[in-house]
């Protein structure tokens, strides 16, 4: 495995690759590596001749409140994971290299940014679009691989890729999970022995809704509610929102339709982690 | 010279083009072309092995109240010159294909694109990013080609292409002017015959204060009142803006100073027409 640094190192090695018809996967990540990215290496190299692994702790995706400071890093054993799963060159550029002095450049994916996430977030996904799309610019993957714990990242970035004609095809991958059912995150170890615990109540919840729609819920208003009832069982969670949305237009649902992809999305904070979880429900 | 529609066979003409090793010139119009357009694609042509010359009328930097509907649009004439200047494809996307239903992605690069032309035409610049990103996206070009009229454009797109890490040159090329000094633009073809006439103030008034600051005038505010005594002299004409701003950074400069770059950038209406010009001094 080749570690590179420099921006035009690896724009470089992107373009030699292309030249000798070699396709190119890139894992973007923020590194402080789990399964889900392992998975995520493993899927790209079944599919990619290359699989390039990103680790940048963006700035431009955190708020001045959020935990960009102290979000976990640990680059010795990211490296050790990502050689193992399988990557071909580990990109690791330097804030000052990707956001250099007098940078003023933002991309706006505009109405799907908003909501969820976005109300909650106004500036995150203006920094996660910028970000890579300066990574899809650098390394000009043939394929990039996000994962499914971050729904809405997902949708905003197979528009950002269809609506700049980014010549990438976005892969999204399962959501990774601990025994326990926990969403696997980097930012599960800010959590106590007793908040980790409680933090289980976002998969249950999520399973539980799944089964209410099966059994023949239609509303999503009562689905939601009970969910809400289940997290709010926990004393250290707090809910910032629970949503039903359709899975690509990411408009409110009132109803669970059969033909119409329904995710249910959530985030909820537990002490002050803020969690994310999701489950997407199709009805035939 | 082949003619391109198609977004996709765009992009395959480019890869392909890109693995025999060719190099690709942009110059990137929005057609009704003149000879300025013309020595644009003739400077690609010296330096590229191929050259893209697209036309496409770009709604998204018109604001509602300006001119989209009745831009000049020529295609047969625009055909001919472009062959007869060395154009290789000449690349003409549909509204549809370049802005889909749903389309919502945009670039803006803050700060540079707020000023001079941007206080008058405050979405104009994210349109023209928003185009040129997409364009440079579809045409992959080594080099893209833009002409000194529109100055700050210039200055915005040399900045979206390296804060975002595009790969490509811009080559900015000298401003082509009529006999009696009018810069070459697309929408000369509004003016009336008395008009045309008047707006030979705006070069006569740039080359006067070239002189002053020659001469030795260093206050800045001499000059821009000078040359809007001179543009007021003209019946027809009303000034948007006059402006003396670092070259580079576009801030407001208030001394012609040995060494820096002055930008003296102007936006007037000649009757219902807004025309700009510009010139850059450098004192040594």
């Amino acid at each position: 495995m080749k570690t590179i640094i420099s921006i035009s190192e690896m724009q470089n090695f992107s373009e030699r690759a292309r030249l000798r018809k070699k396709t190119v996967g890139l894992v973007p990540t923020m590194g402080y590596l789990h399964e889900g990215h392992v998975s995520l290496i493993k899927t790209a190299k079944k599919s990619c001749d290359l699989v390039v692994t990103s680790i940048f702790v963006n700035p431009a995706q955190f708020a001045p409140n959020e935990d960009f400071v102290r979000y976990p890093r640990d680059i010795a054993r990211d490296k050790k994971l990502c050689k193992s799963a399988g990557t071909t060159v580990l990109f690791t550029p330097e804030a000052e290299s990707m956001y250099p002095k007098g940078y003023s450049t933002y991309i706006t994916v505009e109405g799907i940014s908003s909501v969820l996430e976005g109300k909650f977030r106004p500036t995150h996904f203006r920094g996660v679009t910028t970000v890579v799309a300066k990574l899809f610019l650098i390394v000009n993957p043939d394929k990039a691989f996000f994962g499914r714990k971050d729904a809405q990242q997902c949708v905003v970035i197979k528009k950002l890729a269809r609506d700049l004609n980014f010549g990438t095809e976005i892969v999204v991958a399962p959501i990774v999970r601990e025994r326990d059912g926990l969403a696997m995150s980097s930012r599960n170890i800010y959590l106590s022995p007793q908040e980790r615990e409680q933090a289980t109540i976002l998969r249950a919840s999520l399973l539980h809704a799944e089964t209410m729609v099966k059994k023949g819920t239609t509303k999503t208003a009562e689905v939601v509610k009970e969910i809400a009832r289940l997290i709010e069982t926990k004393p250290a969670a707090s809910v910032d929102y629970i949503a039903v949305v359709h899975a690509e237009s990411l408009t409110e649902l009132e109803k669970f339709e059969p033909g119409v992809p329904a995710l249910i999305a959530l985030a909820v904070r537990i002490g002050k982690t803020r969690l994310i979880d999701n489950t997407t429900i199709i009805l035939h």
